[in-house]
């Protein structure tokens, strides 16, 4: 099934794979007479590149992109807007040894089983690195919406059992790229890089969770019943690989509470109507009350280690795989441009969908 | 926006409000010649239903449904098959103070501002009256899966702070219905229902959690890359009134996990390929790898409880929600057919979606 | 596959079977605040159904329908609107004889072919009965663009090979249902019945021509590239049973014109930009340019006669087909408000697919 | 509205405008392991080329194509197939003077209506050169269907008022590209290149039609009630630049039958189900019946012609357009190759549609 595309009026059709001549997107339903910042775009995919700080892979990914269709003079046309990512560093020849054994946690197997035939050089379709696309078009989305005044800030929240204790209304999300983990606490942070560079010279990696904050959103977007709001960010998420969990608002922590403290009581406020707590995450029956959405992404740990691991080839046959190549020990401080990218693109959407 | 269709082979398209003639689902994409399972659908409807037991609201909802289109002689003709409910137990009249009132919590207030007009008899569309449409067609999907061997169970693992605390795997799931909170752990159960019991004379409300396993699922469903089998489960899952947060396999627990205690060891079991543990879910790279699909979905404490309450009316005054009506101190019990409908129609979609 | 939903933003998803106990429609993506006119409604069922005249069948549907859900108060309220139309005046028994014999160029053998399993009954999900409830949603539409001032207005042109030999400029459209077969042309509109009498009394049919002009329209409906206004009403036109042939503006016609004679000279008139001539039919690139929309539907001769034919039955022995049942020597004249209620979906979709 | 994408299953988004760097398209839907037949495209984009002969315009286009994803090792991977054609002989400063009129019976008004922004570069998004993406997704669909029997074949059937009078069982296909003009009749090919080469001499252009013949169709294509076979072909046909009108079968010539004359007896042939006469086309119901398949497509007049035409600019005020820049005086022996293409598409995506 034809299942590349993201989206129900701004929509994104994703193509490419890790070492093909390039990745790209196709934005199709993009209005027209809107300022393309290209500066921005590039702002995110830099933040989403590999090769950043000591943390992360040292794969140097070319983030050049053009712009082939949709935009003339500067403003889009309305027409379909295809962005192409080349891929610039792709090294074949390292993957060879794994085009017939299934690496462990990866797509490898659910792949070859689905479609036979896969180009399996770094992970082809499975790999993070079509998410540059959604990037591209989702940094797009941010910045129209930033015009409007929509502002989307991701942050890395916790690695491992490292944890922000405070919510987010405590933190300077300015912060967030203070340090190369991404997390606006200092004291956090420090202990999140130690931790994942220890992990790094055992060849190991962690999980690690992204919060996202979407503030000025206007009231009614999300629509009954299969689009809500909620459910729609949740399915962008759920897209990005590596993800295994997202709750919005109360989440998780709001089953072990009642009705009586969870109720956000309606209050008006400067004359708007707004509550007084926010435990439905700025979102009631699928639709933006107005007030401040958050949410948490959960990356289960990177699967690429770089110490041997037990597993089968695709004749059955036991293997070891060697810990060779590229190795990336926590991915949720790239993960945070693609989280606003992808929230980013729920929200435009919606926006258009609502007519607003 | 048209939104209020699921599904993109097996399409559930849902109608109805809660105080109106009828709800209903125009069931569109069914294969021709499928044994038509009435029996299976007046179960789950049964197992929805308000009224089960003392722990539940006292509405009589009346769970007969009319086939009205799309089954000849008992089977399906592959044409669109609708389905219909009566809303018998309809009592508008005590809705009428709930007119011009934001219940807080509830989908009043997003309602009233995105629409203006709005049936706010007991919640109209936004009730989750509605849902009895889901199950039907959810039951009738679930009843063609097990005809596969594909069996889906879902029972309350947590209500409040009272958890299961063992693995799905050492549950018996068949025990689920033997405790009106169709927990299969019996103690959790006696402890969750005193809970609701003690909430619900105190006319307060609690969360629940609903987990859910799906059991010899092929492998092979899923479609990279925005139809991901766990981003529509999760779509799915977000649909459902008072959903807060859904994580599958290691989830929200696999943050705090490493990569070498995560992956996942590919073996060989009777000549099969399988994996030593399953933090994966029985998901890599959004498609299914055979193995077990397990999942969390946690609901926020039920918005309507009996005790009086302070909110808003549509023209931003002060008000004291009495409390009235009728009153569900936790949901969650009723909510396992919800969920186990909604994981069907999801994982037959994708079935069919693959060509499977 | 799912593909009984016509339209983009305003959906009408149609279901029912021509004996089952109803047939009717889900309207999604309605705005929410529009007044709901019955009575036009009732009208356009009314000019559609059998029976009307001593010129069609004598079949007599019941064209009562209620409204399930989506109108509170005279008002949409933005929620699905399910109509529904009993089959009051179903003969299943009349049918049985033709349970396994192929009726020539009736639907019979491909649905046979396709599905196994159908609904026999008076051609069940194949019979012309399920324009009823296309015609109950494209009169909705209908009148929501009249109270824009756009005004749909079909008619019959041709019978046989009696043609109204002037272009709709010349007519007065307002005497369509002067004439019973629906011809404002009153000298072509007796010939034309004359000569459908003859063909009765002779147990045969015609085919015939439907026009339809659309006034009003403002520029700007259309989408490219595969949304083209002209695409979308073709598209909806082939959907109605019979229809052979389909062009708009110049048409067929203007394969034997030169550039020169053709293209339309943009002209200056009260301030307003419009053409000196409108070979384009109001559409120009697929998007309206503000003049008249003008287009023709031919249908094929009714496919039911009441003079034994030869046929097959579904173990492939010849069959003579006795002459029995209901007979309607010419379509065309009820299929005026088929016509009608398609362009007015269409037209209609792409008014809020343009946002206007 | 995102409206780029054609085919539910097997769908293709374009994207591109003439004068920008490329064109192209993305194809996804298509299932894994199908041999990706280059030599086909290229030889499909080459009948679509101008310049082909001295009937058409002397644009060089370069018909040179890239393949950037979806393609591994010359099979389909499953993945989305993006395939770009770059713009070669773009000449942006021929077309500065049309920067700001609005061209007789072009889509200058109507984009400029709709979007304000434009590309005004050669017709940009609405210039026929897109259409050559079109034919390079086309021709892959050819190519599969190719592999399974089934042939489309196109041809010109009409210039002006000149017409081959023959039905096509009556012609021999494979003579189509033996004339410049692509029309199988000697006789009338001979006509129509003389009548062609007469107009561009007087700076003057002419409509045509060209028909198509679908041959070994299985039985089964098409679904019931929006996604009739007929009804999509119409779609995709009028989604091509010019095209006026669509019949198929008896078409508009049906109008003019009698049911005893136009209904098509059902017969067995060598054990097989098929017709005696096949005014059906094909198709029945909506669902293709095994017979052939065939249908016409009406092209209006080249609205670029070598006179001057007096128009309107953007301010409202007269103007006389020069007669300058390339000209093609008959358009539908290029589009001979378009047509194959878009009906491959929408046969193949049918085909999987209905599983076969």
């Amino acid at each position: 099934m034809a299942s590349n595309t993201l989206g129900t009026v701004f929509k994104v059709t994703s193509f490419g794979e890790s070492h093909g001549p390039a990745i790209g997107v196709v934005i199709d339903g993009c209005k027209a007479g809107i300022p393309f910042d290209e500066s921005f775009i590039s702002k995110q995919l830099q933040r989403r590149r590999p090769g950043q700080s000591a943390l992360t892979t040292d794969r140097k990914e070319d983030e050049k992109f053009s712009v082939i269709s949709g935009v003339f003079e500067g403003k889009t046309t309305g027409t379909p807007i295809c962005i192409l990512i080349p891929n610039t560093d792709a090294r074949p020849a390292d993957y060879e040894a794994m085009k017939n054994v299934f690496r462990p946690s990866h797509a490898d197997y659910t792949y070859h089983t689905k479609y036979g035939v896969r180009d399996y050089r770094g992970g082809g379709r499975s790999s993070a690195r079509v998410t540059a696309g959604w990037v591209a078009a989702g940094a797009f989305a941010q910045s129209i919406l930033a015009q409007k005044g929509i502002i989307i800030q991701a942050y890395v929240s916790q690695v491992g059992n490292i944890k922000i204790s405070k919510p987010y209304t405590e933190l300077n999300l300015a912060d967030t790229d203070a340090s190369s983990v991404r997390c606006p606490d200092k004291e956090a942070a420090n202990a999140m890089e130690a931790y994942i560079e220890q992990l790094k010279s055992q060849g190991n990696s962690t999980g690690g969770m992204v919060s996202c904050v979407i503030k000025n959103c206007p009231a009614g977007l999300g629509e009954p019943l299969f689009d809500k709001l909620q459910a729609n960010l949740a399915k962008a998420m759920f897209s990005i690989n590596a993800v295994k969990g997202f709750d919005y608002g109360s989440g998780f922590e709001g089953v072990g509470l009642t009705g009586q403290q969870h109720n956000d009581e309606f209050v008006s406020a400067q004359g708007k109507i707004t509550t007084r707590t926010n435990f439905s995450g700025g979102i009631q029956g699928g639709i933006s009350n107005g007030n401040d959405i958050y949410m948490q992404v959960a990356f289960k740990p990177v699967a690429t280690i770089a110490t041997p691991q037990r597993s089968l080839n695709t004749d059955g046959e036991e293997v070891t795989l060697e810990a060779k190549g590229r190795h990336d020990s926590c991915v949720v401080p790239r993960a945070v441009p693609i989280v606003e990218s992808m929230a980013a693109l729920v929200i435009y959407d919606h926006l258009l969908m609502a007519g607003i």
